[in-house]
């Protein structure tokens, strides 16, 4: 049998298989580049690259716009609720017994109520708190460049350099470097001081939920803290604790005073705005999970796009969002909170009026040379214990609304010591028996 | 045309015609005796007929058998609550400082804990509280015959006459005729003290809906009370309101005094368990429409049958059917009952340490000759101002959990003005300026 010549095949079909080879290697190609890109961030690719730590949260604004733009709006609150606003209203205008219960204090002289996070960085340079001697320390909650600052100086440097050194580095108000990691948008604990108080307590905050982190970022800021020893470290007195309790037993260990009351003598403690402290006191919100940006960032709508607010504020403002998200009658529960704030501040007006009587009190006793020094130093303490339980409620921005009954409680406690501190100086005037 | 002749019918069709339309009437008439029987209650035939104001809870029973042998339960309740129970705890053996308090009052001999519905009567007549002086007053809120008795002999005659006197009369402990009327079933208001003091306030108890009864009917007893003028009439202290600034304010304007403080001098009120109007003090739970009955009898099963239960008792002892019925995580909220418990308790104390303080100071300023009589007696007011307001919490009977941080604002208020005592009873002694 003869064999059949090779027939050469026709030169169209050697450029169609060709071109076929092509178009599957580019496609094979075209797949793994995509494969290997970057996980996009909740599905939408980043438009930009944001650098580690970025200061300036308008680089961040061009991936997430209804974040950045909500941020800008907390330079425009200006409603203000019955208790708070963010107005610069001068505290002790509206209330004069803060001048005497502050006396010595910068606090007497300037306490204008605080603003939105777009606001703190002009505050902090206007406010007439501000002496020479301010260190670094003072800018730490009040700007996104702290993170970044932190990193490359560390937090002892930027505390002992003064304030105004600091001013020239200082450039953005609080932005998204101050609770995000900037590659993977995560929240992040920034503050140095808070990553060590919590170490403190044997809590390593990297193993904390989502959901946990939407309440312990605020603390980056919201909590009591004091500047440590001539260096000005920040630091968060809660070794043995977060309680009222614990936080006094904390300085009266260590020893520290914040200033010398100029009329009681008293060795003093400012507390700051312990907000995260109070709130998670096992008050009813904590104990049910509620982060705080579940209230002050409720979810919101943007047309189809649904994303948590960055314009952070009370939720009085805007309960149907904050407080409907859970609670279904929304109009009851903003009577609960109106109910609960006025309990709140009849009792802390009451507190005031007790720590106006003992200040005055003990100033009286303590010029009289028939004075019993020993009993004039317990009036004093009893004064300090007082007056800081006071102002871990009066210094904490819900009025009590937080944690209702422990602001309550302590409040109570706090006229108690007072009348005690008062009772004490007159009985200094009283011959020994 | 002949007429055919009339056929008589036989007389078997006769019979049957009788019997059609007999048949016909009978029915007629079984039906309109149906109609007219008593309507049934929700379904159920009653067995027996209950008389107007039966004093017999035994009789009611048999046609609620598991409302009454769930009243019956009562007697029986021994678990003990954090701050409750149903057995008589001797509260002034458990807490020494009452003695001190209560100086010069019945209270400072005899004070056990209350126990359950079906020991009422028992108690009462066992307490070392009563005297020769007692009025019949005193049953009160003790016997399921009071409502007949009112009917009968008036709200007047009853008062006065002499609780050994009473006595006789009184057979029955409280039950279902304080709360309903027979042929109904429905609630009723039978305290006519409690119609008279709605009335005092515009308010007609027929007009409110019935889970607006289900809590109303608890103030047939769970209020404060006082005996007026001579003839001892029960009186609710209401007219003005029923805060407890409301309450001052009416034994203020009357002069009321239950009884002189054999320490302090001062002319004291003694608050009676006003449990109804501290819950109704806009209390979260009040305000968002739950009953009292909802928590202390809530809906329970017997088989195929739900009912109310009729064991009256703290809902700390039965979670899961009382705060379960609207709480999804009854752990969570019995943790929560337990936190706010502690914190009123607490303070609670801290208000008893002043009160105590308050009153030796008094007593001793009081001896003095040098004292200044006018300021005694502002001690003394502001003794009555600050023990009225404890007793208001401390005789309410939920640890300040009807109405928390109501019940702390109160305790703060009260140990503000028992320590103003103090010091009032030290000032009394200073020379005149």
């Amino acid at each position: 049998m003869q064999a059949s010549p090779i027939k050469k095949p026709p030169m169209t079909i050697i450029l169609l298989a060709a071109i076929i080879v092509a178009l599957t290697v580019g496609i094979v190609l075209l797949l793994i580049f995509i494969k290997n890109q970057a996980a996009p961030v909740r599905g939408i690719a980043p438009l930009v690259t944001i650098q580690a730590m970025e200061p300036n949260s308008a680089e961040w604004g061009k991936n997430f716009p209804n974040q950045y733009s909500t941020l800008l709006q907390t330079a425009d609150n200006k409603t203000r609720t019955t208790y708070g606003g963010s107005e610069p209203v001068q505290k002790i205008e509206a209330d004069p017994r803060l001048v005497t219960i502050f006396a010595g204090n910068p606090f007497s002289k300037d306490y204008k109520d605080d603003r939105g996070h777009q606001n703190a960085l002009i505050d902090v340079r206007e406010t007439n708190r501000l002496s020479d001697k301010t260190p670094g320390t003072c800018y730490s909650c009040k700007s996104a460049d702290n993170p970044k600052l932190w990193a490359n100086m560390g937090m002892e440097a930027y505390d002992k350099t003064p304030f105004s050194e600091m001013s020239k580095q200082i450039n953005n108000p609080i932005g998204c470097a101050n609770c995000h990691e900037a590659n993977t948008m995560r929240l992040i604990i920034t503050n140095p001081a808070l990553d060590t108080a919590l170490k403190a307590q044997g809590k390593d905050w990297h193993t904390f939920t989502r959901q946990e982190m939407r309440t312990v970022v605020c603390a980056n800021c919201h909590v009591e803290y004091y500047f440590q020893g001539e260096s000005k470290l920040l630091v968060f007195p809660w070794k043995n604790g977060t309680t009222i309790e614990d936080i006094e037993k904390y300085y009266t260990e260590n020893g520290f005073v914040d200033w010398t009351h100029t009329t009681s003598g008293a060795s003093m403690i400012k507390m700051q705005h312990p907000d995260y402290e109070l709130f998670s006191a096992s008050s009813t919100h904590y104990n049910a999970g509620v982060s705080c940006a579940d209230c002050h960032m409720p979810y919101t709508r943007a047309g189809a796009v649904k994303f948590s607010t960055h314009n952070v504020k009370s939720p009085l403002l805007e309960p149907n969002t904050s407080c409907g998200a859970c609670h279904t009658d929304v109009d009851y529960v903003v009577n609960r909170a109106k109910i609960i704030q006025n309990q709140v501040h009849t009792t802390m007006i009451s507190t005031e009026d007790a720590l106006v009587a003992a200040i005055e009190t003990i100033a009286t006793s303590a010029k009289d040379p028939k004075a019993d020094p020993a009993k004039i130093e317990e009036a004093r303490k009893l004064h300090r214990s007082a007056q800081l339980r006071w102002d871990f409620i009066a210094a904490e921005n819900s009025m009590g609304f937080h944690n209702p009954t422990e602001a309550l409680r302590i409040l109570a406690s706090a006229t108690d010591l007072a009348r005690k501190a008062q009772l004490k100086a007159l009985e200094a005037l009283q011959p020994a028996k």
